[in-house]
This record gives C-alpha cells, structure tokens and sequence, in this order.
C-alpha cells in the first residue's frame, strides 16, 4: 500500500507519522479548552468531537465522540471503527469537496495537550518476549534455566493498575518502598535505587466478553481496537524483595505510560507478520489463522535532566515477541475471564537478540554490572532523578510511516 | 454496646443479622422493578432510593443513591457516610415519628434478589493469614521453609479482576485451562480438576487518593467504607502450572463472589481487635495507633447437589490475620499507587490454627492427601458439580448480631 494523498499538504510527507494512511485516535485539550477527540493528521489536529456535533461526521446509534475518550466508539463495535475511520479517510483525501467545511476544525497539533485517550478498564501486563524472558532468566538462574518451565507453552501475564496508567508528558515519581540488600537481614524502607523503564506495546480491547465466555485467538484479535506505546516503569529493588511468591505488585504499581494515540488495527493491517518458529505446538487455542504481530520499529531515548541531546539505548522491533497480543487476550479469557471495552494489555518488555535491542536497563546494563555510556558522556545502570526517557514507535511503508508519536516521561525525585 | 430498638419487631431479635446495630448497604431488585439501594432491617429490606426520592432522607450534596450503586455515596465521604446511618438509625428507631411514612418503602427482604452492591473499580487479594500461608507453604516447600522471607515484613498481595466479581448466588462456572500433572511432558487443555474456594474478608475503598501519595495504616483505615465476605474462587491445577514467576493468573479470573451487603465499618467499631503479635516490628508505614482487625466469626458449609443437608467445613475468625485490611492498604498506596472508591481489597484465605478452621479445600484436604467426609457419606479433596459452597460470617454482641449475610455460589459443569 503506497501513501494516501490528502489535501493537508504536510500529511504527505514521507516523514510524517499522521499521514492519511494511520489517522490514529487521541483526546486533547486546546489552550483554555474542555477535553475533545482528536485526530492527527500531518502537524494538524481534527478536532472530531465538534466535527461531530456540527453534523460532519455522523456514525450509527448517535454521537460516540462527546463524552471525552475514545471507550464509547469501541463499544459501538467494528462496523462502527470501520464507518469512522472511512469517513475521515474520506473527509481528508486530497480530492474532497468538505474542504472548506473541515478547516475550522483543525488545529496545530503543536498547541494540543494529549490526555489519556480512553478510560483504562483494567490492566494487564505479559511477559512474552523470548530475549527479555531468556535475559532477566539468565540473570537470575543462571543460562541452563533461563525460561521457565511454561513459558513456551503460556503467555506469562499479571494483571497491572489501572488507576496509575498516565498519558505520554507525565512525570513519575521514583517510589519508595521496602529494600533489602542480599547482606541485610531485614529490609528498611527507602526509595527505589534501581528505577526502570520497559519498552512495551499496549493492546487495546475494544469490545466485551461475558463471565464463562472464551475466545479463540482469531476472535481475540478482531476484538483489539488498538495499540499505543507503553512504558512499564520498574523498581527493581522492590520487585525482587516482594515478588516471591505471588508477583509483582507495589514495583510497577507507581506509573505506566502509554502514548497519546490509538493507532487503529486498520492502520497496522500493511504490517501484519508471523509470530517467530515455536519449540513446541501451541495448543490450541493459542493458534491463530493469520499473522497476528506487526513489523513495527521502536526505540528507547534517554536523556538527563539539562543535557542537550538524548541517547539512543535500545533499538528493536515488536515483531520479535513470542506471543501477539491476540493470544495473550485468548489466554485471558481461558478461564472464563470477562474482558471490557477499555482494558489494556501490556505486550511483554521488547527486547532484541543483541545489546543495542534489549527493552530495559535491567538487560542493557546487564543488572547493573555493565553500566552504559550516554552522549553526554555519564554512565546509567539504571535511572537517575532527571532522566527523560522516550519511547518512540513507527511502522515504515513504501513512502509513509504509520507513526504512535512520543511515550514519555521524566523521574522526579522520591519523597521520603 | 447492647442490641438498639426498632420499632421494627424483627430487628429486635438478638437472632437476627440486621438489627439497627447494623444497617448495612444493599442493592436489590423487586419483581419486575430497577435495581434500587436498599437496608436490610430485621426481615425487611428498605427501599432508600425510593426515601430519598420522597424527600425523607436528604444528604449534603443531593441525591447519592439513584444511581444503582453505593459508589457515589461512598464517594461524597465520611462525613456524609456517618450522616447517613445517622438519620437511618433515626427514622428506624423504636420511637421514630416517621414510623407511618416509611411503611410504604419496606418490603419483605425475602422479596429482595441481592444484585452486585456497588460498582468494582479494581480488585486486589492479599495472603495475610499466617496459618492459610503456613499451610500452603509448609505442603509445597516443607515446614521449614513455609513463610515466605518477606512474609513476616509485608502484607504480599498481588492485583486480581476486578470484571469477575460477582454477587452471592451467581453459578461459578468451573474453569478449563492449561494443565500439566507431574509426570507429563507438555501441559494439555482440560477442565480444572482442582477447584477450591477461599474464605475471605474483602474490604471496600470509599475514597481515592491521587498517584504519588501514601497513606498511613490510620489513615488508610479511615478510607475504608465498609466490609463483606469474598469467596476467591480458585483452580489449583491451573495455578500450579501458571502461577511462577509473576503470580496467579487465569487461575484466579473466573470468579470472585461477595456477600450482598456492605456492612459498614461504624457497625463493626464494637467488635475491633488487634493484630496478632509480631515476630518482627513492622516497618513504621504499616503500624497503626489502635486495633484495626474484628472479632468476626466465620464458617464454611458446603452441600453437594441433591443433599439434604450442608456440612459446616470450616469455622474461624476474621481477628487470626496477621494483617489487616488498613495495613494493606497502606502498602498498597507504599508507591504511589493511586487508588479509587470502589476499590476491593480480599484479605487472603482466613484459617485458624486448626483442621476445623482451614479456609480453603487445599488445606482442609491437606491438597488432596486427606480428604474429608461430608454429612452425606460423600468425601471431597476439593470442589465437585454442583456443589454449593457458603460463606457466612457475623460479628456477636452483647444481645445482637451483626450479619453479613451469605456469600453463596454453585459450581456448574465445565464446558469444554
């Protein structure tokens, strides 16, 4: 698919991230103004909640776009994704005659201020990337038994916090805790010294199961609406005292980010690819009829708080996870679990077979032992107070990107 | 404190659980009408969104009780919760004038189908019975290695699904999953043949807090709103497969039952208690400056489908955790994790120190090595079809009771 043509003249460049091809979903306010919808194109930004009520844009079973995110119009379901997206496709194309009509609905993106794009159900974190399994495994127990026992057969996953899942921009506060060094005998509360980020994508479920209802990896992955960027940020020090036996609980409890903008399946179909060779067959209700990852490039910049440029620290693709999140969402609703519109899933930490791939510091700095270099020329093994650490994700066409726009966010110091 | 007067005559029995020492937070459907708040008073339920709509219960702020739920009452705050049971306790009192007036908005309680009492925002479980912990660990990793190191230091939670708590009554479904016996190479796909229930204590959250704060454990006792009976269902096969290295998982997402009626903690201040002694101090975030666990006595029946009779399973007591539903708040909160009315904390398994107060299967049956017999003549090492497990729990006065009614479920057959 080559780059669709818009009569907004940046969305085609072949450097933009909101080209017509991607017209992802976002929720901004302008100076002074209420919360709206909104949609990127080019370096201008629709706003389609008043489109909606100037009768623009109208979608079956009424307005979807006044109430403030984007959980409404999931709830309409895939027809309806299909109708909007093909009526701003439409609005927006270079030969359309509403033109005149849409431009005082468009803004500069630069003076909007993302805000969570959609109300967080629940959320669940996985752990579904091979090299950041076999890393943080090997790390811990030693190379022979890096993998634990299911995790060829299972998509790993916990369920995360919904009520401190933030839009891209906001700071996070480096927690405290409960440490124990491995020499102390009882641990002492302080702040976290070994502060993280993951490099993660986050599903979005558009769609409702009944308690008892299962789905099967196909049907788990026409019910995704989306997918955004996600920082699962880490304490370290307080998951490996807490998490034994039953997982990570206050370490990843304090913050994650998500990018501002849906980016709709639709807009990803051109970049479908196969999950990578099993060991084993999975069962079942693991397989699914068609590719269900997408070749989407990512990268990690770190940046001190003062310096004049970041460092790139990873590099890698979400196309390496072992498990898409089709069939993290078919194993969660194994059980009989009830999915939500606006439940969010964590993809796992990203991470490539190399240094330059891997998804957190805990892996690029080998848990400390082989601190990097930055630009500026200090040295991380974890965060410091500070940092700006920006994820950034794109999939790459033929002359056009489908971009998520920045995840980021700054550590502020503990308070004690 | 002695059993207080209703003109009510049923509320007066010291037999009964919903005397005026209690009045605790329902919500109900009549034949063919909308789910409404009620009170349970005596044999009789009192239709409050109906009295408030009358005019004769009126609460800063407007109306909080129209909206099919406790959480907007919860979230006006506990001047307006105390405000509240206040004028309830007035209007229903031996010598309330209103007496007259609030006929028309009793109805026989039996009348009453309990629906989900308020809306669940998230749900967390915790493992804070020593003796359910001891048991646990002491068959999966011998006696001398039973607690967890960092048992003793923290209340270990771990978040759970909030979209699978239902209300006492609801058919559970048993779960079908990944399953691998011991002696196999791969896991197969099979319907639990390990399902438990967890007799447990959930706490509701009537306030928030905004990401980045902490709570003291006295101030996280003053957000609790109230308390009901949580059965945390459980498939132990499942677990045991799933659960290293990030905790429970589809294990635990199928279903989570509460009794129907939040009894609110002003009820309970009678029966306070205090923690357990501790083997080590607690770090300063997790004491608190009085007794914030309840002397409530606890029982498990189970009746198999078809049987005449239950057998009681299990008797124990809410006062034997070692840690309180404040202090796991507070650890909640430890990071900065937000919280949000409507929040459930379950309070981990409740067992006492003998067979006879085992709170779950696994331990009753010792995981299977010792199964027990039923009333019938049947035995159980865990859960079958069609059996009926129920919770039920009450706080004992002098001359009164304060019941929290049943927490009741049935196990329906797999579908596979």
């Amino acid at each position: 698919m080559p780059l669709r043509l818009s009569w907004i003249e940046t969305a085609n460049s072949p450097e933009t991230p909101f080209p017509l091809n991607n017209l992802p979903y976002g929720r901004v306010s302008f100076a002074n103004g209420s919360p709206r919808c909104a949609v990127p194109i080019g370096d201008l930004a629709l706003d389609v909640s008043a489109l909606e009520r100037a009768g623009l844009l109208v979608l079956d079973g009424g307005p979807a776009l006044q109430t403030g995110g984007w959980n409404e119009l999931m709830a309409r379901g895939p027809a309806c994704w299909a109708a909007l997206r093909a009526r701003l496709a439409e609005l927006l194309a270079e030969d359309a005659p509403e033109r005149e009509q849409l431009t005082p609905f468009l803004r500069p993106l630069a003076e909007a201020t993302p805000l969570l794009p959609f109300e967080v159900t629940e959320y669940t974190d996985f752990y579904a990337g091979r090299h950041h399994a076999t890393n943080v495994g090997t790390m811990f127990r030693g190379a022979d038994n890096a993998l634990p026992p299911n995790w060829l057969h299972i998509p790993i996953g916990y369920n995360g916090r919904a009520s401190t899942v933030v839009v891209s921009g906001t700071d996070i506060r480096r927690p405290c805790g409960q440490l124990k060094p491995k020499d102390a005998e009882i641990p002492h509360w302080g702040a976290s010294q070994r502060l993280d980020f993951e490099l993660e994508m986050g599903a979005i479920i558009g769609g409702a199961t009944q308690m008892g209802e299962r789905l099967t990896a196909d049907e788990a992955d026409a019910l995704i609406f989306g997918y955004v960027l996600l920082n699962d940020w880490s304490a370290r020090d307080i998951q490996a005292w807490e998490y034994q036996p039953l997982g990570p609980f206050q370490a990843k409890a304090f913050g994650t980010s998500i990018s501002p903008w849906i980016v709709p399946k639709a807009a990803l179909e051109p970049f479908r690819t196969d999950t990578p060779p099993r060991d084993h067959a999975l069962l079942p209700y693991l397989q699914t009829n068609s590719p269900t990852l997408y070749d989407i490039q990512l990268q990690v910049d770190l940046q001190p708080d003062g310096a004049e440029r970041a460092t790139t620290v990873s590099r890698t693709n979400y196309r390496e996870m072992y498990y898409s999140s089709a069939q993290q969402l078919a194993h969660h609703s194994s059980s009989g679990c009830a999915m939500r519109v606006g439940d969010l899933l964590g993809s796992g930490t990203i991470s490539g077979p190399n240094r330059e791939s891997r998804g957190s510091m805990l892996e690029i700095s080998w848990g400390g032992r082989d601190p990097i270099t930055l630009a500026t020329g200090e040295t991380r093994s974890f965060l410091e107070d500070g940092d700006l650490v920006v994820l950034r994700g794109e999939a790459v066409g033929d002359g056009f990107r489908v971009g998520f726009g920045e995840c980021a966010g700054r550590v502020r110091p503990a308070q004690m």
